[in-house]
């Protein structure tokens, strides 16, 4: 059978077609588990991959579906090679591999495995300290197995450590060059976190800074933050890390009419400098169309005024206090101090990170941060996936 | 009254506060124009300024709201130099200026007339090409009342060509400084937009490109696209917008079953290179909590096969089908043929851009592309807004 040219993975199946027959507005397939799956005539036609229909060279689509006629017809279905062969009513004929159909059929069931298949969030409290994911930059600079099991670590459990990087200055730029390109800000491609006279963000001076994401003043918050630690001498600044899943579960059970209002009542960030004036209204939880939480948005410290109704502001105080006394609970909080050659990879709308005051006057204390976007992570985890699984 | 370090902005207000009395959980406010606002007291707790609560360095909140007593009351409300003055019942004493509750006060009247006064974007069709925003690339660099308009035109209309932009390599690059720093893709911070024998897009062939947004595989797309034109010598390769939100509205009101699909079903965008493997998940239309339409993203070429039950897919198929052929109606059109010198500014999730075949073998044709994320462009805006009202 012709190789896809729609795609770079590959679609085994332990399951064959037994029958294939035109059937009401497409095609009925019957598969040797019993399974039965009904593809419709046009999402068939534009799933077609011949060369006419795909360009072979980007792997994209020339055909568009408005150009199908509107009585178009399943003239012919059959098997070919273990698959489907469809010829049109208009002449053209389409293949499609049995692993690829079975991977994206629209029955229940089909669609069900998928929806299972998909990776859950492993949630964490204080006893993760004690199996933190750690790395050795050696073998993330060295070796594309390690850098998969780096990613996979950092998808599952938002919060992975990474040891032996050089504290050096922009030392942290080259295992961020695994996995793929910068997100810049108004802070820089890099930024340093240490205190300044002229601070344009807390994180530049030796306050404590409560937990927290970092820039929830734009539409997109950094993906992933890398913090790697140069120099610390300082009394204080310890690292605190909070899962902000976990809090968002616990309250989903524990209160939820508050989660209810975390979830659905947009808050305020608005950063505030003389030259930039970055504004984001969002809920503090996002949830996703499964209604599994996808996302944390929260700074205390970039909050503009809540915009809600008169009537529903006690509830939303209440809420966002829970909120804030949840993630200072120990049973949440892991804190840690850096230290030098330490980097710290972290899911910024998943972790929320806070740092203690810290003594500006008891020695020096040098990060450099950096942000990739999820985007990034998530397209060389899955390279590198195809990549290592067929090898 | 002392000024608010919360806010670069200020309030003015031809309403003065006639009367300040705690009531209930909070205060409640009579206005010279009879309107009554009513303030909880964590609300306004949170929202107290003063240099305790506030890190005047940085304008960001030190106070967190979790650490008020869960019994706080107002001890004594009461005005003070126009604004009003609230003792608590712990000691603490807040200010707040009459301009800024006005702003910010969550009656309905106060919460409706903030929503009126939020720009409606100014939809076209084809008989834009008569009346496009047009600006000066020298004026944009050396006058910042220039660059302001410029920004709320492409807020406004979401397509406006600079003219003048020197026909040399990264020239588009001062202005674009002008508004903010680039946002980085896979392809570059710059790209060459030209036919190349090894492309890994559509774009860098010669084929027809239907209309699309760039970028529909990421979660965020790229805001703002500038795409300026070096040289033009082929023949064909005309440029073609459509405005998407004009399409959206039309379809609501001549299709709304369409529309409503088309803003609910997840379709799946997918890059297909050897390096990379971006996929995004959302609908072609996104709207805001209010229900307007907010973006815009499809590009054929990148949609992966759509997963939705058996039964749904005849429905969708007739939305998506519609969505395209009104993409492709001449009234919502506008067709240029761009010169050397000409860059495009469009926002990227509202113009649908195209491009039609042209001939690689007539002539050389060589555009330069790069993204600015609408977060620097609203943040320059607000920035200049702020400082042109004040001068």
């Amino acid at each position: 059978m012709t190789a896809l040219v729609s795609d770079w993975r590959t679609f085994a199946t332990p399951h064959a077609i037994e029958r294939a027959e035109s059937q009401g507005d497409g095609v009925a397939l019957t598969w040797s588990d019993g399974r039965i799956t009904r593809h419709h005539r046009f999402w068939l036609r534009d799933n077609c991959c011949c060369s006419r229909c795909f360009l072979a060279l980007t792997r994209e689509q020339l055909f568009e579906i408005v150009d199908a006629p509107a009585d178009l017809a399943v003239a012919q279905a059959g098997q070919e090679a273990g698959g489907l062969r469809v010829v049109w009513s208009d002449g053209h004929a389409s293949l499609y591999e049995p692993g690829w159909l079975r991977a994206h059929a629209g029955d229940e069931a089909s669609r069900q495995e998928r929806r299972q298949a998909r990776a859950k969030p492993a949630l964490w409290g204080r006893d993760y300290a004690d199996r933190l994911s750690s790395f050795a930059c050696a073998d993330i600079l060295a070796d594309d197995g390690a850098l998969l099991s780096w990613l996979s670590a950092l998808r599952s459990t938002g919060l992975t450590l990474v040891t032996g990087v050089p504290a050096e200055p922009e030392a942290l730029l080259k295992p961020i060059a695994r996995v793929g390109h910068l997100r810049e800000t108004n802070f820089g491609r890099v930024f340093d976190v240490r205190s300044k006279p002229a601070a344009d963000s807390a994180a530049y001076t030796s306050v404590n800074l409560p937990p927290h994401t970092d820039l929830p003043t734009r539409e997109l918050q950094p993906g992933v933050q890398f913090l790697h630690c140069l120099v610390n001498d300082a009394t204080g600044g310890e690292s605190v890390f909070v899962d902000g899943f976990a809090i968002g579960e616990a309250m989903r059970l524990e209160a939820p009419d508050a989660f209810r209002i975390l979830t659905t009542t947009p808050m305020a960030f608005w950063n505030r400098d003389s030259r930039t004036d970055y504004r984001w209204n969002a809920p503090i939880l996002a949830l996703d169309p499964q209604g599994e939480i996808a996302e944390v948005r929260f700074a205390n410290f970039l909050r503009g005024p809540i915009d809600a109704p008169e009537d529903e502001m006690a509830a939303i105080y209440d809420a966002l206090r829970r909120f804030q006394a949840m993630a200072r609970e120990a049973w949440f909080t892991i804190e840690r101090r850096l230290k030098p050659g330490d980097m710290w990879a972290f899911d910024n709308r998943r972790v929320l990170h806070a740092r203690r005051e810290f003594d500006p006057a008891s020695g020096a204390r040098w990060l450099q941060g950096a942000y990739v976007d999820q985007d990034e992570v998530d397209s060389r985890w899955r390279v590198l996936s195809r990549e290592l699984d067929r090898s």
